[in-house]
């Protein structure tokens, strides 16, 4: 274990929050909200102080990083982050309880947006505050990663190492052959996106500072708002809007690098993305059959069908009505079961990823028709190539283990009492998938959980958005025992 | 396709039931119950009509059969045992709807225990009806395999495709080289256990007939009563017996083979039997701590808890007391993950499988280890030998198709009004998992759910019993069309 190289990564991912949180201190500024900008400040300070620490003590080391180096650099950067991001709002006072704050930060920075906030909670947060803690979807959205990127040093192997840590799901092709420009790529994408989302909300009539916190929102797929109503105070337009772009983001952006080299075909002839929309439409055609009693005309249920599952499907989790407490039990099961499957590798969607859930499918179908025809060849394809039997052994290894963890997380937030079945599983599925609402909890908000259970769900944040590895790795003991 | 050899066993499967169905005619005759006697040997009859009709027709056949046909006709077995099987309890007027029939005949002989009777429906039914009723449970829990084996033709080699369908989870070992030996020598064990346990149960009080009812009950993991309270209105060394009899019939038959061979030694050293007893322990300590404050003493933890435990995990079903409202949210969790578990392969109990779990357990764990070291051999070793990758692909691809099939069975019963998601989601997990006992269900018993559901519940039972892939495979139209 390349113990200096691991240190003085997170020290140079600490710089650059400090730099980020800059962002939210000019806001505040702008709104004079004095109080908020001090404990940005100061935060940003302390992150620029232990970062720089970090950086120079461990500044002479050697450049070699294996790939347990990586899952470990990943985990310990989201984990200090977190931390740190907590400050300014146990600082200015809005959320006074440390964990509190914690279970906030780590919610954005995941890309969750479950809150321990109430709706009037939200509604009277410091301006500056507040974008800050959308600010952090932004940052998560992406993944660390994109900072990290440009901090770890040049050899294209070595940073593959981290990426593959970091990158949401097995992804076939690589964009480029070199990290770093991969990297860049995906971050003008991401940023193009964000600013056009920006733009079409200020036309819907959003002032400026509401369509950026939501674009925040939105293109991390995280859903933290301003709004106790989330998005359900806004037009019909922005609904819209937003609704789409969620699905948006939930596509792989591999995909949209097709799209700039124009090769449209190729693009449309993704299967991820057809198996994608497909759940996509089957699920807003259900959800529709079953929400059809509760609304009024075809085209209110067919905007809250799309908006909704689009939301939990891409693990966003806005809202553009309270749908967890629709009286529609089929919408309920098909909802849960969205927050399992998630949206595409390569995205900013957290859960299971509809990628493997199609290679497990081609994988079922192999061993059906070989028990039928025992001489069928054993090959999965998938975009039209070879996947590897490495590959297609590891989304099976992955389903165990995130089946496991799930289970734990349940049976964890279990020994707290007051709770349902319904609410510690539903808890748990939105909080390791990154979504954010939960069926059964007052208020749909997580104030009155235990300290043990935020815990708890903080580390399931993290254990979902980096695909468990990087911290089941940096938890084993043996990873720190053996040489 | 071998039609001709299909129909031809299902028809010796259906003399067989015929044959079977003079028990309950006996029983009947004691108790001078006249209309029970009569729907019985009706049913006997229709049984014995088809079946010979069906053996003479396809009398002379091909006697090859491969993989795919094994499948099928374990399929069609156990549809058609349920379809004749139902006919006593709609024919005597017990259970009027041929669907409820249906629903509780499949109950048993998947030895799940679900029922749609109340506890004065129970009660109120003629001894002989009760006495099928459990019968069922008995029968269906080693199998239609070990009467499917008396059957079939010599040929070990076309036996064991039948056996490899029936057989529950992955065996790594096979007791004796030919088949139809190995049916033998599990019948005897199965027989001589029933025995052993009806004597212990009469010697604790119990008179013959309900300790011949509970004894198939608990042989067969099934956990049909003649009681509206269950097991609760016995005394405590009766409940201690069942308790220990449902943890016995949960263990590999393999390992009491070596007993029989006196190979302790080897007995002891069965990691899958280490593993079970190590679940086991670990729930009854979660559980007697989640309930402690419920009860009066100690005792009456110990006991409540190690009967629940042992019930649910051997996918019995049977009650000391009605866990399912105990309000312990730690508890109730357990038990819900233990109907997933299930017990070891090659024993009567469903669920998911000891063995599969020490297996997936076993192969991500070596992941985690290449991860460390990348040049960590892949190996994964299981009761001392290696695991060879077809059975490690098998469990993997189970797996994936088990969690596709229950929440498809979730789905379905969500399309009824009505029912909470714990109780669709709870019921679904007990029939597909062959438990029986449900949360969130009025009663517990399924007397109010739609025709459809109770379709819905009857099939997931059934692919749930005959762990998916032959049912799978019966109804892929593929398996019809092609040569």
């Amino acid at each position: 274990m390349n113990y200096k190289m691991i240190f003085r990564t997170v020290g140079q991912v600490l710089l650059l929050e400090a730099a980020l949180l800059l962002a939210p201190v000019t806001v505040s500024l702008i709104y004079s909200e004095w109080m908020g900008a001090l404990s940005l400040v100061i935060s940003a300070v302390i992150s620029a102080v232990i970062g720089f620490a970090l950086w120079k003590v461990f500044g002479k080391c050697d450049p070699a990083i294996y790939a347990r180096d990586g899952l470990v650099i990943v985990s310990f950067a989201w984990i200090a982050v977190s931390l740190i991001g907590a400050l300014p709002f146990v600082m200015s006072g809005a959320i006074p309880s440390y964990i509190d704050a914690f279970f906030e930060t780590v919610s954005g920075f995941t890309t969750t947006g479950a809150t321990i906030l109430t709706g009037e909670g939200i509604e009277g947060m410091a301006k500056g505050l507040l974008f800050w803690r959308s600010f952090t979807h932004w940052i998560g959205g992406m993944g660390v990663l994109v900072f990290v990127m440009a901090l770890v040093s040049r050899a294209p192997d070595r940073s593959m190492n981290i990426l593959r840590a970091e990158m949401p799901g097995p992804i076939v092709d690589k964009l480029v052959p070199r990290a770093r420009d991969t990297a860049k790529l995906l971050y003008i994408m991401y940023i193009g996106l964000t600013v056009l989302l920006v733009v079409l909300l200020c036309l819907g009539g959003m002032p400026l500072y509401e369509a950026l916190v939501h674009a925040f929102g939105t293109a991390g797929t995280g859903g933290f708002s301003v709004n106790a109503d989330s998005i359900g105070v806004y037009n019909h337009y922005i609904q819209w809007v937003i609704a789409i772009f969620m699905l948006i983001f939930g596509v792989n952006f591999n995909l949209y690098y097709l799209l700039i080299l124009r090769r449209v075909k190729d693009f449309f002839k993704s299967r991820e993305l057809w198996a994608y929309l497909g759940i996509f439409i089957a699920c807003v055609a259900i959800v529709s059959y079953s929400i059809f009693p509760l609304c009024e005309n075809f085209s209110e249920v067919f905007r809250q069908a799309f908006f909704h599952v689009s939301s939990v499907m891409t693990t966003t989790g806005y809202t553009a009505s309270d749908f967890t407490s629709w009286s529609a039990p089929l919408a309920k099961t098909v909802f849960i079961l969205l927050m399992f499957i998630g949206s595409c590798a390569g995205s900013t969607a957290g859960g299971f990823k509809v990628t493997r859930i199609v290679i497990l499918f081609k994988k079922i179908g192999n061993e059906l028709k070989r028990t039928l025809h025992p001489h069928t060849a054993n090959v999965v394809k998938f975009e039209g190539k070879r996947v590897d039997d490495a590959t297609i052994e590891g989304v099976g290894n992955y389903l165990a283990v995130y089946i496991v963890s799930f289970i734990v997380i349940v049976l964890l937030l279990s020994f707290e009492k007051g709770f349902s079945f319904e609410a510690n599983f539903t808890a748990a599925a939105s909080c390791f998938n990154n979504i954010g609402p939960v069926y059964g909890v007052a208020g749909g908000c997580f104030k009155d959980h235990s300290v043990f259970s935020k815990i708890v769900l903080s580390l399931a944040m993290l254990f979902g958005r980096l695909e468990i590895y990087p911290l089941l790795l940096t938890l084993n003991p043996f990873t720190w025992i053996k040489k």
